[in-house]
Order: structure tokens, then sequence, then C-alpha cells
């Protein structure tokens, strides 16, 4: 039996194109014993996939060329020899970019989809949602009452960051880069105000006036000059979470740009890189809560699903466009 | 009755000059029921003082054209009217450079001089001392093993830095500006090696070098691109202490330099600005701490007098030029 993938051909200078992809007629190993077979339903595309397309070390392995992409997947157990899987399981996990992988089940995990649709655990549910849930809380640490900006408002992380700033009683103020992106925020995820940085000509004043308080916390999922605006306006032991930076990770040199030491400094402030497998021991608390605020309502999920295996690596390259609200996913 | 007393005449614009003070005689009030007078013995004199000289908002409030500059004084109490002071005491706290002041005895604290030297109370036993422990322990966590580097490692917080982060059990690498700085430091502060910034042609690789396993605490007292030097030496999960960015106090335009969110995001780095005061209410557990450590010769002071009143300003200015070791003192 073959399977089709989708190899990294080559790495990107800067933005990545489709050449940088290539995809694959494989023939499929057979199944041994304690193996499972799964068929790919959902491919989650994230920023932070771009980092390994550089040969660089970094908190993840890079991809290898002429090697299959991978990522967070959710996947269908198709036939077993397993006595931890049955046949229709539907799991999730980091799995290749193939239709159908043979795999011995390590870091699979049941997910129910009685509870929520399967794409949920690749977004809210899933990684996206806990990279939200122990940014804000862990290094943001919100008291009731305080200021909240959030870059990258309408991304997957953003969406839920602002919801679970909501949750925690505090003011939320949203940039993002449309304004279909904006009226969802503010109507459908309790965004208080969202700045358009395509349009707005001075975002560090139009914070200041959004925050008339100033900003406790900034979730920072983009970096560079729109963080620059943020930044300027933050207050007396502030955090800066440092969740992404996208707007940099396709520059090719080292970017420049205001020193903040002496600002963190005068402001006894804090600015803090995470990724979420630093609270890997902490994983299951963090789906309980999040699951829990889902099934009451408060926290809701937004989604740009695109369909054909065929897509994924336009759907990546389109981060990077900003064409997604919520969760970027890719329908098998 | 008289005194002499140093006003700001000027804000200075980029690096102050003795123009920007100027000596003044004037009158005594009469002291009046609970208050005491005080002769000053020493004069702390701090880079954070420079902020305190333009008309910015920060973290203290700005010294106030033709009003006395400000800053930590051991004063002898020479006459009485107050219970919780007798003549002959020796008090430290907050006061206006002057030789003699009348005061309600507010934020003066009485010091013992057989525990220590008079002058210990500004340094070691002082806010230097505390800001060193405070911000070393509390922001930088160190544990047994870890490699920590001190920029600023000569000055009056990182002599005590380099003996903390030794009774840690790290490996401390410092930075400073001469080869007599780096043999006392290496001699007499336990720094296991010090990189003269001044003759190092390449500070980043001279780092690294030092630092085999990485740098795990950066504890920050000049910024500039000699941080940028260690900043590219740290490790997954560092934490950056800023206590001080002498380099760049006496800037005119916003300093730039190369974006480090980027960095701190794929190593999961902290980076945290800190004023002493932030621990007020631990101060008296981290004086109890450092007089231990003292007592049991684990911890040195070093100081540079400077003898005379009228050579306050130029103490001050001494500090950006790199003249003292330790903490620069003025005695009366």
């Amino acid at each position: 039996m073959t399977t089709q993938q989708i190899v990294l051909a080559s790495r990107p200078k800067g933005i990545p194109t489709l050449d940088n992809f290539r995809f694959e007629n494989v023939e499929m190993d057979a199944m041994q014993d304690d193996e499972i077979a799964v068929e790919a339903l959902f491919y989650s595309v994230d920023p932070y996939m771009r980092g390994r397309m550089n040969d660089a070390k970094s908190y993840v392995a890079p991809f290898q060329i002429d090697q299959p992409i991978e990522g967070g997947v959710v996947a269908k157990v198709t036939a077993t020899k397993s006595v931890n899987f049955k046949t229709g399981d539907i799991v999730m996990g980091r799995l290749q970019w193939r239709h159908n992988t043979i795999s011995n089940g390590e870091g699979l995990h049941k997910v129910d989809t009685n509870l929520a649709p399967a794409s949920y655990y690749l977004g809210i549910l899933g990684m996206t949602g806990l990279t939200a849930y122990f940014g804000f809380t862990d290094i943001g640490k919100p008291k009731t009452g305080e200021t909240v900006v959030v870059s990258g408002a309408a991304g997957a992380v953003g969406t839920v960051v602002g919801q679970i700033a909501k949750i925690y009683g505090c003011r939320v103020i949203g940039i993002a880069g449309s304004e279909e992106k904006i009226k969802t925020l503010k109507e459908d995820f309790g965004y208080d105000e969202v700045v358009n940085y395509k349009t707005t000509d001075n975002i560090k004043e139009t914070i200041a006036q959004y925050c008339p308080k100033g900003v406790d916390i900034y979730f920072d999922n983009v970096g560079g000059e729109i963080s620059d605006s943020v930044i300027a306006n933050v207050n007396f032991k502030a955090r800066i979470v440092l969740c992404g930076q996208i707007s940099l990770y396709n520059s090719t040199e080292v970017p420049v740009g205001p020193r903040l030491q002496p600002m963190l400094l005068t402001k006894s402030a804090l600015m803090q890189g995470f990724i979420v497998n630093n609270y890997e021991s902490h994983f299951a608390e963090g789906m309980a809560q999040l699951g829990q605020w889902v099934k009451e309502g408060k926290l809701k999920s937004t989604e740009t699903i695109v369909h054909g295996f065929h897509q994924l690596p336009n759907a990546l390259l389109g981060l990077f466009k900003g064409e997604n609200t919520g969760k970027m996913i890719v329908e098998a």
C-alpha cells in the first residue's frame, strides 16, 4: 500500500514558497505487533513551523531536507495490533504530514468527539488552547481589572487569550489586520477594542487611548514595530508574554529596534518567552480548565478550515499573510 | 546657623558636567520638638541618580532645578528633641546633599558601627547589598553549578553579586574595564574569569569560551553592546536580571540594537527589571542575610572613598567613567 506525504524539499530564505515542499508517494511499512494504522483527519498548521524549516538550533529540532514535515494531527485508527487502541478511535498527537501512518502509539492520545468536534483538539482543546492558557496565566499573572493587549489577536492563540482575559475580569485590547477580524473579535470574542494595525497611523497613541490606565499585560504573538508601540505603553510591573514573533520569522537579517532594557528597568517590567512544552506536566490540569470553560460556554472556538491534503503547504504560507481567523486547520 | 548644600543648577543633555550643580550656603531652620539635627558623614553616589537629573517620569521623582540633590547618607545625630534618637547616634537614610540637616527622623534608621564601619551601610549592608541580593536571588533564582555573568562587575553591585553567586555555588564570569579591576575581582571577590571589555575584540566569543556550558543568569548593570554579546550566549530558561543600564544613561536618542524577543522566545528566557524598593517589605531579612555573610567572612566590601563634600558632583560624574571599584562613597 502506498500513501502520499509532504517533505521539505529545500530550506526557505525569507518567506517560504511552495517550492520548499514536495509531494511524494511512498510505500507503507507493514504493521507490526503493538502497532496501529491511522488515517489523518485534520492537520494543524502553526507559525512556529516556520522556525523548523531553518537549519537552526531551536527548541524543536529542524525539519530535515527530503524528510516529511510533521505537526499536530487528529487521526482515526483504521487498524490495530495494539491493546491500547481500537479501530475507530480518534487520536491526537504529533504525526508526519501523510495520509496514512503506521505508529507504535507513542505520543498519541485518544480524544472524545462527543465532548467537542475532533478539530478542537488541535485548537482550543489542544496545544493552541494550552499555549494561551499557560502563557497568559503563568507568565501574565492576570488580576481583575487589569488591562491586557494581545497582538495577533485574531490568530489561533489570540482569540483564546482574549476570552481567558475576559474570564479573569480584564479589559482586553486586540491588534489585528482587517475590519472583518475586528468585528469578529469584538462581537464573538469579547474584545473591548481592537486596533487595525494596517490602517492605524499611530498605533502607540491609539493603544494609549484604548488603555487609559496603561497596559499591565502584553501578550505578544507578532513582535516588531507593533510590539514597540504596545511596549511604549506598559505600566510599572507589567508582564510581557512572548508567545510568537510572526512578523520576524521570515527575516533574513537580525532585526533591529529600540533597546527595551532601559524601559523594562525603570518600569520593573518582565518579558518572558515560553513554549507550551515547558508546561507538559500540567497539561491535564490545563485541558480540564479549558474543557470546563468550553462546556460553560465561556470559551468559544474559531477555526479557518482549509480542505484537502494538497492545500497543506498553502495553508502554512497563509499564516504569514494573516489569512486565518482563529485556528488554521487543514481537513484531509 | 548656615550650612552648605548642593542643588541641581540645570538638567544635563547627555553626559552631566560640573555646571549642572551649584553649591549654596543656606540658613538652617530651628530644630522643633520631635526633631533632630544631623551632620553627614558619608554620601552615596549611584548611577541611578543620573535618571533623576532628567525631567522624566521614572520610578523615583526627578530632582528639581534649584533644589538640593538627595541620596543615601550616613549621618551623626548632633542634637535631639526626639525620644527616638540620642546625640551621637549614627543613622542611615535618604537625605539632601548638605552638611547639616534638621529632620523629623522619618526614614532614618540607626546603624550599629560596632558590627561594621559606618560606610558599609551605604554599600554592602545598604541599598547596594540589598539590590545585589534581591535581584540575584529573586529574579536570577540561582542553582548550584549554574553559570552567571555580571556586567559592571567591578561596580558597587557587581562586586557583591559575584560573591553571592559564589556562595550559591555558581561559576561566575565578570565584565570590567581595566586590568587592575580584573585582578581585584579574581583575587579578592572570587570571580572565575573576567573579560576586559575595553581590550577584548570579540566579547561574544570570549564569553562563549569562558562559559562552556552557556550562560544561565546574566546580571546586567551596563546594557548596550556588551549586553548583546552576553545575551547571545544564554541558555534555555536563562534569567536576565536588569539592574542598571549605565552605558545608556547619558544617551540623548533612543538607543537601538538587535531585537531580543525572538531569542527570548526560542530560549524560553526571562528578562526582568527591578528596583530595590520593590523588596522593601523584605529588607530586614535581606540585611540579616548580608550581615551574616559579612560576619562569616564570605562577603567582603570594597569601596572607593573620595574625600570632601566639594567632591560630590565629581564623584557622581566619575561613575560614568568607571573611576570606582566597588561602592563609590564621598566622606564629608
